[in-house]
């Protein structure tokens, strides 16, 4: 990233010897991971720059969208709806959670006990890391974990922040209480900008936010073909972007990288051998620059074919319906596609088996490998009712556990690896 | 607990070489917590009587009622309201959740990292070793907390259950959902029993259940003097017990223990010296027979004069309004008065820490002894919270997490001893 950001990055008051560092390792860790690959795509030369600027021109753009009277939103979970924040012509960002950084200082506000996505986003903005945050006018968080709900309390006090409840179950008088919170994200979005949001902005957004969703299918289906035309790392960091970037440039350059992904299916070309075994991840967020689960298992040989997470298909499986003409029913109509998530804080969440068995045999994977952070409990419960299901479809299934640190990245090769071999 | 039981328990398909071994280790415990204690009340008496009887003639009792017609309800907190089951003729009883029993068992259903409650109603029920839970003709859960909510999941795939969904903050549409959710409870009872909860009824049951927290009330209030009339051990007693004896009997052994108190005290005497370092006791419901902390926090010359706990004043400290004449007034009493409590599993729960205040000063606590499972994210959390608010209010506090093992319990007196003489 070039020097020449140092000016905002100060006026951010980020940390920037930090920040410097932080820079540095990144770096090294996506040029280890990603520059390393052998026959990528040409369209990833818009990941890698997307990725190379992140911290810059992605934050310029941020900075040059306020200084034109909008306001920037960021989060931390898919049950935010960015349609509405579009709508208020405001900016939607997912935040930084996915490095360990600043963790001695964010376990003085939350328990040791927490898992590695919570520390990190509370330990980027104690530590001044985070461009995106600190260019945030307001947080939306939710209350989708024990973990999250909390930390949200002990972060509220050091950012301006906004909470959706989530409810936990799906029945009418849960419907009844999460349209109340749409409608209150509502209120709040239009209290902060200033701006109304009529049925022509959100209708727009709408179809904005589907497009995007739209293109992260069409990427999913094409990882159906044998060999698979993208490593799963790459897949993984386009839905990761797809947080960050601007929704409309993000959708054109994936539809690009898409039409490129076409013509190697047709070719018959791959990133990995035809017949090379194929996993399909599921459970736990990714967020950048958490890339080691992936990496650790594409190293064994095997493919990533898929991601049943929410940096992943739990993002991009539902549409809005945008046949809706006035803004009740736009309105409806979104709390309708949210509240079809089939997030693990939802009990029961038998749809999530139903989703995971059916992504499975769509992308053609040999096996499942369930991906748990340490300490998230609603996902290391799911784990044992995924492994009962993914049985009884005889889809072999491995669990693993870890949070963001290196140490056990040779254990987690060996387990993969043993794994992987027994789908041969 | 005598022999003759046995019969009963085969009935129950109890594990009973295990079932007799727990009883064992949990007559041996008792002794060594309670009976050991100088100058006890004679009204512990009955506390003795209703321990040593509460896999037996409790039980025998369940057994009598089922056989006259009538349901036992099993809960493991709180927010399940008592006064709806017993306006349904049914038993109201708390599950054995305190000891570590069929731990291995549970970890095949939930994750290692889950905490130790939720792992012992689990063991219970797969170790075949509580006869209240093999009892009981519906378990009603809650999903107070992630570990809970998806642990019902697995547990209602071995056991009836219904689970009440309890919302996380306390807005308008959270009434609304948790008096939906109320009102489900209400039906899930008249299906069960097949009898109708009229307004005699339910009033009926909303005054034994107040009378039972006036008791309690009573009991805490007493505790104010110096010296304490009252071990907290034997208040803990007490608040455990409420949970598993017939509410009537119940309150009317607490009121003449809280005679034999008010002499006590009138006469100044008490079960430690005057002047002695007096804790509050905070956080996390302590389970029969998870006697643990307050002994040891007993053993260092402190004495416990208060639970700010779900078997506590979390429990007891909101009564029903008993104005309400018709049942659906009666229902919205309810829902008011369990909106109340403060469980950390809301966002915010200020609430929780004007009452911790105002409890350590109504008790006279020298300090706070803040106590979390390990692995309870929502109090864990809150810690970080009520050690904020005690240090504007100056009231000295310990945070420790446990578990039901005693291999920390050197530690524990080491940490808690050391905080003891900080008091002095």
């Amino acid at each position: 990233m070039s020097a020449n950001h140092k000016e905002m990055w100060e006026k951010l008051d980020l940390d920037l010897t930090g920040h410097d560092a932080l820079l540095e390792v990144l770096g090294k860790f996506y040029g280890d991971i990603y520059m390393s690959q052998q026959g990528r795509l040409k369209g990833a030369e818009y990941l890698d720059f997307v990725l190379s600027e992140i911290h810059g021109l992605r934050i310029k753009e941020l900075q040059d969208a306020k200084a034109q009277g909008h306001k920037v939103v960021g989060t931390f979970c898919v049950f935010v709806p960015e349609e509405l924040t579009l709508a208020a012509d405001a900016v939607h960002v997912g935040l930084c959670a996915g490095a360990d950084a600043g963790r001695e200082q964010a376990e003085t506000m939350v328990p040791r006990n927490t898992c590695a996505l919570i520390k990190s986003f509370i330990g980027f903005k104690l530590a001044r890391l985070c461009p995106f945050t600190e260019s945030c006018d307001l947080i939306v968080g939710e209350t989708t974990c024990d973990g999250k709900k909390k930390a949200y309390e002990a972060f509220g006090k050091i950012t301006p922040m906004h909470i959706m409840e989530v409810p936990q179950q799906k029945r009418t008088s849960d419907r009844d209480l999460w349209r109340s919170e749409v409608l209150r994200y509502k209120e709040a979005l239009e209290k902060l900008t200033g701006r109304a949001i009529t049925a022509e902005k959100l209708g727009q957004a709408i179809r904005v936010v589907n497009a995007k969703r739209a293109a992260l299918q069409r990427l999913n289906a094409l990882r159906s073909a044998d060999p698979a035309p993208i490593s799963g790392r790459d897949a993984l960091l386009i839905n990761q972007i797809s947080f960050y970037d601007d929704p409309v440039r993000f959708t054109a350059k994936i539809n690009e990288l898409c039409d490129e992904l076409e013509t190697r299916v047709a070719a018959g070309q791959g990133v990995a051998p035809k017949g090379a075994p194929r996993l399909l991840l599921s459970g736990c967020p990714m967020a950048v620059p958490n890339w080691k689960v992936p990496y650790v298992a594409e190293s064994t040989g095997a493919v990533v074919v898929g991601e049943e997470s929410c940096i992943g298909t739990r993002n991009s499986r539902d549409l809005v319906d945008e046949s809706a003409r006035d803004l009740d029913a736009m309105i409806e109509a979104l709390v309708d596609r949210y509240l079809r998530i089939d997030c693990a804080c939802f009990t029961p969440n038998d749809e999530r088996l139903d989703n995971i068995a059916a992504e499975a045999k769509a992308a053609k994977a040999d096996g499942v490998l369930h991906y748990s952070l340490l300490f998230c409990q609603p996902y290391t419960h799911e784990a044992f009712k995924v492994a009962d299901r993914l049985r009884t479809e005889k889809i072999p299934m491995l669990a693993v556990e870890t949070d963001y640190s290196m140490d056990d990245v040779e254990q987690l090769k060996t387990r993969i690896g043993a794994f992987v071999e027994t789908l041969g």
